[in-house]
């Protein structure tokens, strides 16, 4: 099995530049322990890899296979990536935007866009000999990870909060993964899954950005936006930040995209969109901080942004300020409104961190942010039907027989 | 707005032949009452509507514009259809079958096939001036219809057993329709909603096979199959066959592909799925029969199985007579083993439905039925998230903590 694909160069930190030979096995930067980056050999692909080459290729994110870190494999696949970009033709009516659009991520294997990143850092785990693959997750990563752990061969091991919503459980027992339930918010189930590791060092950690592959898959979503806008990239996206790996991914997405001649240094704003309960990267950007401080007691409806310190912190607010981007932080009312809102407008099922992006937009469109003739793509992250128990509440709330 | 697509020609009787103008709205045939199905002017597209013209188009079903009954339009899709189509290397090896391939159709909006069907009668109606649309169904059906009236304006009006999984009921609520729930099966249900229908006249009703259009939205799935594997169809094709509307629309795609000069007159084996407590089809088929007679007191897990009696019994058994198919019972506790099967070995998340067509796969393997060169297409239907009672079960008997 060839363990690295054709154009890799090296994995580079994102924070002190050392760079590392991809065929090994690695985690985070060993001289500073901040995340690893791939990088390409984008001067051997200027001219051969151009947007022109893709529209007959596969159904999945493996038809940007020249700027990913393993060779395509359909055994490997659950067809994930390449979801629908949606017109979204009567809320942008209401909202007076009429080129708005969502990345209806749910439309992923398992229904939810953590199966971009885990299909890559899987396969590139089991290219490099790994047997045992492990993460602490909010639940859709947990959930990716174990569907493509049994998909490869690969045991999984998964830690999870234990508000963790029920669907994603169960889909990692389902798959024969072994869960650990843990009291808390990821934080606490992550520091439980590093525990366990220094008495099984055998298991590889996936966790966010503590391995260089899974931002690889995740940053297809930015190549995907410029082929379904038809070649060029929207003016903001909004996007729900946990970890922040799909900021970071988009954002490395257009650099390569500009070193291999498909755009100029034009970028969209990015928008990191957070829970009022937890949101850590909005305090920091408004207080100018490079890095973000841990949020305590960290509350909300959406399981995905209950992450009260993202080891990519100064990436995304460097990603934000760079792109004259901004943070926005969203109630819980509002996001359980705009999960109703979306649902009868346009009838997109958005989960709780999906719709955080329209609660924002909202924000955002009234502040006058944002304008008329403004490309605006929100990301829908997973399904609704990942956490009924937000579904019920905003049915309770509607007074609807529930 | 355009309401016929370029190359149709007209609306066809499948059983006595009458044939009807497709700009206007029809249900069933108007002489006979039998299921009435588009024609298309084949002869105009001989030779310009070849599979060549495909690579670059929508990842979306309305890719085969041409021989759809509405013009394709972003601002009605969401995104419904071009799903996978996966090799399952491990569970074909254990079977003896190394071209195994799951048609994964919970990768569509809602999470289920329903979407494609629905998609394509909304559409169609709404271009004929329908302003309210109505349907009984085992779930996934109303949860499609929900979504696709809430994008396109319209009001929906749905009937439910009282048994259906919640997150299809959820789905048809958050979507702001109007939803009844009906003791006993998807018969007592459209009963009620027929007789609710005599009171609100404008409601059309998009029950399956009622009117012209969810077949044509279903016998994509045919076209995408000979895309993806590569200008072929394969061997084998195990499809669960509640209402039947799959297995008639792809028949009708295969006769469209040959007439098209795609194909010539040979034709995948199809097999039609039930469940052993509801299974009128396999009866039928085992007992020489034209139609099947209503299956009493049906019980059975896999909720979209739950069919005593299909509108289109006869054309499910004829083309399951001219394919040289056949039609297995498969018990719900070898459905529950299918499920987790399926998970552990291939990560995928199969529906009750969608799992059925595996257990019905070993059968046939045992039976020596299938042999070890011939590609055999099992198609899942739904994600297993919308079964949560059904995923519960599963994880129970397995002993595992839920």
């Amino acid at each position: 099995m060839q363990s690295v694909a054709e154009y890799v160069d090296s994995l580079v930190c994102s924070a002190c530049g050392a760079a590392f030979a991809p065929a090994q096995r690695h985690t985070t930067c060993s001289h500073c322990g901040k995340p690893l980056l791939v990088r390409y050999r984008i001067e051997a692909l200027r001219g051969r890899f151009r947007p022109e080459v893709l529209p007959g290729r596969a159904r999945s994110l493996w038809r940007y296979a020249e700027v990913l870190p393993v060779p395509p494999d359909p055994r490997w696949s659950l067809g994930e990536g390449w979801t629908p970009l949606l017109p979204q033709p009567r809320l942008g009516r209401a909202l007076g935007l009429p080129k708005l659009y969502v990345k209806d991520e749910s439309l992923n294997p398992g229904g939810s866009f953590k199966a971009r990143g885990l299909a890559v850092a899987v396969a590139a785990a089991a290219a490099r000999g790994v047997q045992q693959v492990g993460v602490a997750s909010a639940g859709n990563a947990a959930g990716a990870l174990a569907l493509y752990a049994a998909r490869l061969g690969l045991r999984a091991v998964l830690f999870l909060p234990e508000e963790t919503p029920e669907p994603a459980v169960w889909e990692c027992q389902i798959a024969g993964a072994e869960v650990h339930r843990v009291p808390g918010t990821i934080a606490e189930a992550g520091a439980a899954f590093e525990a366990y590791r220094q008495e099984h060092p055998d298991i590889f950690s996936v966790a966010t950005l503590r391995e260089p592959y899974r931002v690889e898959g995740k940053k297809t979503m930015g190549y995907e936006l410029f082929e379904q806008l038809g070649g060029r990239l929207p003016d903001v996206i909004l996007y729900p930040t946990g970890g922040g790996t799909g900021l970071i991914g988009m954002w490395k997405a257009f650099e390569e995209m500009e070193a291999l001649g498909w755009i100029g240094p034009e970028r969209p704003r990015m928008v990191a969109v957070q829970a009022a309960g937890c949101a850590p990267i909005v305090r920091a950007f408004q207080e100018g901080r490079e890095t973000a401080a841990y949020w305590e007691d960290a509350q909300t409806i959406a399981a995905g942004l209950r992450v009260p310190k993202a080891l990519g912190d100064f990436l995304i607010l460097r990603v934000l300020r760079e792109s004259q981007g901004t943070a926005v932080a969203v109630s819980d009312a509002d996001i359980q409104a705009a999960m109703r809102r979306w649902a009868q407008t346009e009838g997109l099922l958005a989960a709780p961190e999906g719709a955080a992006t329209l609660a924002a937009l909202i924000q955002l469109q009234e502040a006058g942010w944002v304008h008329a003739e403004e490309t605006v793509v929100l990301f829908n992250t997973a399904t609704a039907h990942k956490y009924p128990a937000v579904v019920r509440q905003v049915l309770r709330q509607a007074g609807g027989p529930v």
